[in-house]
C-alpha cells in the first residue's frame, strides 16, 4: 500500500485526485491538505466522499506530509504550488504536481506567460515531465514530477509522434473545446451557469499559457496557433488540429510508437473521437482525415480534462513511480452515457 | 475470479454493468450476448472500451452461457427477460436480472401494468428482490435476483423503514425527477437533445409501472402518488416525497437500520441531498424536513439511475452472493463536477 | 408610445424587460437606471443590446424618472424596492414592480418571510397584484402594480380557479423545478455551471418565501406545502400540483374563467405541458390527470420564469395599464427548440 | 399586411420562421404546408403555437399558395426545395428559400457536393443569395431569394469583407461549433439527449457540403478548411477563423462597409462575441486577435443558427424585398441568460 497525500484537495483536480484513490487497489489516502478549510472533516467539506474518506483537512506541514506519506500529491492553483513543492522536496518527499508551475524548461517563459518569478529554479531542472508515453523511465525514477497540463495533453498526444514529420513551417492551427471544469470550482460571472449553458465562447486567443508548454514538448520545431474555447459542458476537451504538410502523408505510421500505451487510443483515418467515449477515463482518443483538396492534415483529439492531464494521468505516473501495474486504479472506460 | 456474462450488452445499463464490472478487482468480462450485433466486436460498437475489453458480442445461448460463466447478467427490455432468464435458469445459471420481469410478486398486477401475462410464473417465486439492506440473507443464495428499479430504489430507500411508522392514510405524494438515460438508449422525437435540452416534463402520472413495485415494497401499508418526470440531465433520479404523519414524529430513529450500510447515507433532517454527490456512485443520499407548520414530512433522496437501481446494485448482489467485500469494485465517491 | 423607464436593468428580470420592451411596438425605452454601472453605456454592460438600444445607465433619481417616463418598471432583489417605489410613488410616477416587496397584504407574514419590516406599509394597500386573469380591472387603474412571483404564477394559475372546489383540507403538495435564472445574475458557487450541470436539489423546503404570498392568493382556502427545487436549465418552471379531493371531481368547468386569457392555455384533462413549448414566451400552459386509483387530482403547469410572473407579466400590466393591446410585444410563441 | 405561406413548417426552420411571423407586424401566416401532417391542426402537431396561429396543415399546392400569398418561404431538407421552388415560381409566386438548393451556382459542385444532379438549373441563375450586406438591391427585386446557410453566414460575415486583403494563399482554417438544431428535428443516435449532453464533435471534416457555398461567397479567392463541429447545446455557432496575413494587416478598415448594417455587429480587435449575446437574436457578432507572435488574425463570430443563415435571415430579406423596415419583426437582443 502507498500512502499518499494530497495538497489543495478541495480544488476540481484534487477531488479528482481523491476520487481515483480512493478506489485504487494499492493506495491508502493517508492525509489531505486545505489550509481555507483544515480541521473540518473532509466529508462535511467534500459531502460525495461520506461513508468513504474518514479524514480531517489538515494545514499544511511539508515535513508531517513528507514523514507520513510515500508520495505527495499537489493540486493547487497555477503560481501557488512553487512553495509547497519546495518545501515538501525539502523534506524528503516525492511529490506528482498537477500544476503548471514546474512544466516550462525555460524560465523567461514561465515569467513572461504567469507574470512572476519562479522562487525554485533549481527544481525546475530536476522536475521530469509527467507524460508516460515519452517519459516513462524518467517517471519511474523522478522525485518531483509535473503533470502535463490538460489542454496540452490533448494537444501533444496526437502532435509529438509527428515532430520529425515533412510539416511546413506555418503555424499549427489548434482550436480546443473545453468543459468548464477546466476553470476551477471558484465562482465567476462569467460561468455562472445561466451564463455559461447554451453559450460558447473563445478566450485568451494567441496568448493562453499552455502555448510554450506544447511548443517544449514539441521540441520547438513548431509554432502553434493556439485558440481554447469554452462550452456548455462540465468536462472533457476536444482539440482539432490543422496541420500543412509540405507534401500530403500518411500519419499512421508515425503512431506505431502509441502501440503498447494503455490510455492512448489511435482511432486511425477518418475515425474522429468524441468526449462522450473517454469521459470519466483516462484515456486520449485521437483520429484524422488527410484532405486532398486542400493538402492539410486535421486531427481531432479527446479526453476527459480532469483525468487526463490531470488527476488520471498523475495517478498513473504513480504507478509508475511506484512500480505498480500502470494501470491500477484506472481501468475505466468512458461513461457513455 | 468470477466468470460475468452479460446479456443485452449494449443498452445503457448493459453498458454500465460493462463498464463497473470491467474494472471490478475480481471480475472477468466472458461473454457479451448481443443478438442485434452478434458476431461484432465489442469494442468497435461500444468504442469507450477498446482497450479494455476484448470479445465479440455473442447471440443468446443459454447453455453456453450457463457453462462458461459464474453469474449472468441479463440487462434486456422490460417483457423481455422472462424469456432469457427462464432458459438461463434452466440450464444452471445463476442470474441477475435488471429488467422489472421478476419483481412483481402479484401477477395481475404485472399483466395489468406491462400489458403482458408472465411466461415464467414460477420462477418469479423464486426470485429474490436484490436490495441489499432488506433482502441480504436471500440474495447471498439465490439463483434469480431481480434487481429493483431506478425510481423504486431511489423512492424505497427512505420509505421501506418506515412502514411501521404513524403515517395516515393519505397516498404519499412522490415526485421523481428523472435523468434522461432512464429511457433507454433508442432515440426518439421525445428524447432528441434539442427536444429535452431546457426542458422538464411530467408523464406517465398515476399509472407509471413503477408504482406496484413500489406499493409491494411498502408491504401494501402505503398507497403512493407517483408523478415521474424528465429533465436535462443524463444521470440521476432526484426523488421528492411528502408524507403525512398522524401526528409529527422524527423519522430518524427509523434509520438506524441503515447504520452498516455501505451505499446508503442518511443525511439527517434540514439536509437535503443533490444528484451531484451521488452521480457516477452507488449510493442513495436522502435526508429529510419535519414541517411543523403543515404537519408533513418532506424526504428527498438522490442516486445515479444507471447505478442505484440498476447496474450498481446488481454488481453489489453479486458481490453479495459470491461472497466477496460487499463494496468490491464500487468504492466511487460521487463525481462531483 | 409610452415612456419607460427601467430601475435595476442590469438584473436577469430587467435584462428581460429590456429585450421585450425594446421591441415593443408602443414603448419606447427612456431610462435605464442601475446604480453599480451608473454613466457606463448600456450596450457595453449589456452587449447583447448593442445596435438596439442606445442610452447610459444612470443614478436612481425619482423625480426625474418620473418626470420623463410614463411608467418605471423596478427590477431590483427582494427587499430592495421599498425605497425606490416608495420614492418613486411619491415623485408621481406609475411603477411596475416585479419584485415581492408589494405583494403581501399581511405585513406581518412580510416580516417573517423577508426578515425586515415593510418601510412603505401605506403603499401596500395602494398595491395591486399584477395577476392580469383576477385584477384586470383593478390593474388599469392602478398607480403600483406588484407583478406576481414566478414560483407563484405558475403554482396560481392552475389553482387559483380551484378555490370554491371540493377540496380536502389536507394541504396541497406542490413540487417545483426551477431554471437557475430564478437565483438571479450573482454567482455562487451553488450556481457555479460546473456544480449545477447535470445536478437537481431541492431547497427551502416549507419555508420558502413565496409560500405566504400563494396561499393569500388562494385566499387562504388551501395550505400548500410547496418544496422548490432548481434543476439544470436557465429558464422555465415546471410545477406539479398534487391535490386531494373530497371526491373526485372534473375541474375542466372550474377553468371556463380562463376562456379569453390571451396567455393562459387550458390543455384539458391528460394533456400534460412541458417547458419547451413556453419558453422564452408569456404562456402558462397546465393540465390535469384524474387519478381514479389514488382519488388524487394532478395538475401540472409550466411558464417561463424570465416572462411570466416576471417581465412578460410586467409587460402585459403596463398594456393594460395605458390602454394598449393587451398581447402587444408579447405575441410570441413557444421558443421549440 | 403581406400574406406570407410557409412550405415545410414542422421543421426547426418552419417552426422559427412561424414563430417569427406570427409576431411581426407586418405579415400574416396564411398558409402552412406540410404534406405529412396536411389537414392536422397546426396548433395541436406545434403546441407553442396554441393560441396564436388557427390554421391547419395543407397540401402543397403550389398554384393555391401562390394565389393566396405575397410569398412563400420554403424551408423543406437539403435536395427537397428544387421541386416545390420550381413550381411555386412557375405559379408566379415569390419565394423565400432557406434550404441549400439554390445557392450554388456550380451546378457541378452542387452534384458532387449534394449528390444529385439539380432539377430547375434555369431558376439557379434567376436566384439571389439572400445575404443582404452584399445582395441588398437584388434581393429587392428577386424573385427566388436563397438564404444563406447557417456555417456560411457565420463564417462570410467576417470574411467576405477580407476579399482583396493581403492574405497567403494557405486555405483559411474555419473551426465552427454548431448547436443540435442545426442537424434537423429528426431523432437520431447520434443526437440522443444521453449521447449528446456533455459531448462533442467534429464531422464531415473537409466534405462538408458548406465548403462550396462558402469558397463561391469569397469569390473563389480563398480556399477553406472547413471543420463543423456539434456541441451540447441546440441553438448557435461559434465560428473560429485562422488566417495568415502575408504581413499582419488590420482588419478594422475592410469592415467599413458594415457601418450600417442593422444585424452585424463589429466588436473590434481583442473583443471576442459569445453565442450568448445573439441566442433568438438575427445578430451576427463577430471579432479578432492579430497576433503578433505568430502573424495571423484570428477572427470568431457568433450567430443564433436558426436565425442567422436561417430564418432570421430569410425575414431580413422579406423585409428588403417588400419595402418594410428593414428590421421589422426582428428587433429582439440576443437572450440572456
Amino acid at each position: 500500500m502507498i500512502n499518499v497525500g494530497i495538497v489543495g484537495a478541495t480544488g476540481y483536480g484534487g477531488r479528482e485526485l481523491l476520487r481515483l484513490l480512493c478506489a485504487h487497489p494499492q493506495a491508502r489516502i493517508t492525509a489531505a491538505a486545505s489550509t481555507s478549510v483544515s480541521g473540518d472533516p473532509l466529508a462535511e467539506e467534500l459531502p460525495a466522499f461520506k461513508g468513504l474518506i474518514d479524514l480531517e483537512f489538515e494545514t499544511f506541514d511539508a515535513d508531517s506530509l513528507a514523514k507520513r506519506c510515500d508520495v505527495v500529491f499537489v493540486a493547487v492553483p497555477g503560481k501557488a504550488s512553487m512553495a509547497p513543492v519546495a518545501a515538501l522536496h525539502e523534506a524528503g518527499a516525492r511529490v506528482i504536481d498537477i500544476g503548471p508551475d514546474f512544466r516550462l524548461r525555460d524560465l523567461s517563459l514561465f515569467e513572461r506567460y504567469y507574470g512572476v518569478s519562479h522562487t525554485a529554479p533549481e527544481l525546475v531542472e530536476k522536475a521530469v515531465y509527467g507524460f508516460p508515453a515519452w517519459y516513462r523511465e524518467s517517471i519511474a525514477e523522478a522525485d518531483i514530477i509535473a503533470v502535463p497540463g490538460c489542454y496540452p495533453a490533448s494537444i501533444l498526444t496526437p502532435l509529438r509522434p509527428l515532430v520529425d514529420a515533412p510539416v511546413s513551417s506555418v503555424p499549427l492551427v489548434v482550436d480546443s473545446v473545453s468543459g468548464i471544469s477546466g476553470a476551477g470550482k471558484s465562482p465567476s460571472q462569467a460561468f455562472h451557469f445561466p451564463e455559461m449553458n447554451e453559450n460558447l465562447k473563445a478566450y485568451k486567443i494567441g496568448n493562453h499559457q499552455h502555448i510554450p508548454e506544447v511548443e517544449q514538448e514539441l521540441l520547438n520545431r513548431f509554432m502553434v496557433q493556439f485558440t481554447p474555447h469554452v462550452g456548455p459542458l462540465t468536462r472533457g476537451i476536444l482539440t482539432t488540429i490543422t496541420l500543412r504538410p509540405k507534401t500530403l502523408f500518411d500519419p499512421a505510421p508515425f503512431y506505431n510508437c502509441y502501440e503498447k500505451e494503455p490510455f492512448i487510443r489511435v482511432l486511425g483515418e477518418g475515425k474522429l473521437p468524441d468526449i462522450n467515449q473517454v469521459r470519466a477515463s483516462n484515456f486520449c482518443d485521437f483520429g484524422w482525415v488527410c484532405d486532398k483538396r486542400t493538402g492539410n492534415i486535421i486531427l481531432v483529439s479527446a479526453i476527459d480534462n480532469l483525468l487526463g492531464g490531470t488527476a488520471g494521468m498523475a495517478v498513473q505516473c504513480m504507478n509508475i513511480r511506484f512500480g505498480l501495474e500502470e494501470t491500477a486504479g484506472l481501468k475505466w472506460a468512458g461513461m457513455t452515457p
